[in-house]
């Protein structure tokens, strides 16, 4: 099973993906697209858009794992946010991949196996879990490459009504 | 100049069409694209992306307007609202549509020439602007119609620094 982890943002998109066969992980790929700051916003979006797109066609993933969202303090960042995650909810639909979602805490029990870890811990764990020779940066391909675990971990196990699909 | 205006939403966007030539305003379309409820969201965004799609190709504006998005007090709508607009803005880009942004403020003076005017209020000008047999509904529509004038007004006057363009 192919599975594509998103971490969505408007100037960073963080990614990762993962070929997951009985508990062992093979990292396919990582890395983020980022979008220039000081450009229109549907210029951004449009960029993210053909990027998943490529992303899609490359790894022909089987599942999209993507955090759930919720309202920071930061309004604007929000906003940004949920619009680049529409985008690549709508390019997920359309090569035909099921999207799941999982919370910050689902994500960090099952990459470190404990859902108040620090950052710094699940950067860690998805360096030792994927056998990386170094962390994972910027911290957006850190998150993907944990939301590609959790999943991958939560579909191969017996795990009722976890997690939760679109 | 075509102007298309837009009213975002996860279940309902608003569109209106018109075609505004010194001050005169000619409707070419409006009404609304529905996303069927209990479906998951990436297929209702896919649904929005090849609507938007459709109206792009059919009316060939000239220049898209939206509301400017502000947090609202129900989350989970502002979430949904923030990924159909961030889909509804790449496909404008994705056509060469200029993207324009007002706020519920600056389209209430436009339409009814009073910033805090009553929806009512706005729906009864935008019937009588338009000349329309009957008030556009729903609500969403008379909403993207008010949008549209507002940009075709403001486009048209010479108010500097006014509209906001993405």
């Amino acid at each position: 099973m192919v599975v594509l982890g998103i971490d969505p943002g408007l100037a960073i998109v963080g990614w990762g993906a993962l070929q997951a066969t009985k508990g062992a992980f093979r990292v396919l790929g990582y890395g983020c697209i980022r979008t220039p700051a000081h450009t229109p916003v549907p210029k951004r979006l449009a960029a993210i858009y053909a990027d998943m797109n490529t992303l899609l066609s490359t790894f022909k993933p089987d599942a999209l794992s993507v955090e759930e969202l919720f309202w920071n303090t930061n309004q604007t960042t929000g906003i940004q946010v949920a619009e680049a995650r529409g985008v690549i909810l709508t390019a997920a639909e359309q090569h035909g991949v099921s999207v799941y979602e999982y919370t910050p805490l689902q994500v960090k029990q099952a990459v470190v196996g404990y859902g108040r870890a620090e950052k710094k811990q699940v950067i860690a764990m998805v360096t030792s879990l994927l056998s990386l020779k170094k962390p994972p940066s910027p911290d957006d391909t850190a998150d993907a490459l944990a939301l590609a675990i959790c999943h991958a971990s939560c579909a191969q196990s017996s795990l009722a009504g976890f997690p939760v699909r679109y």
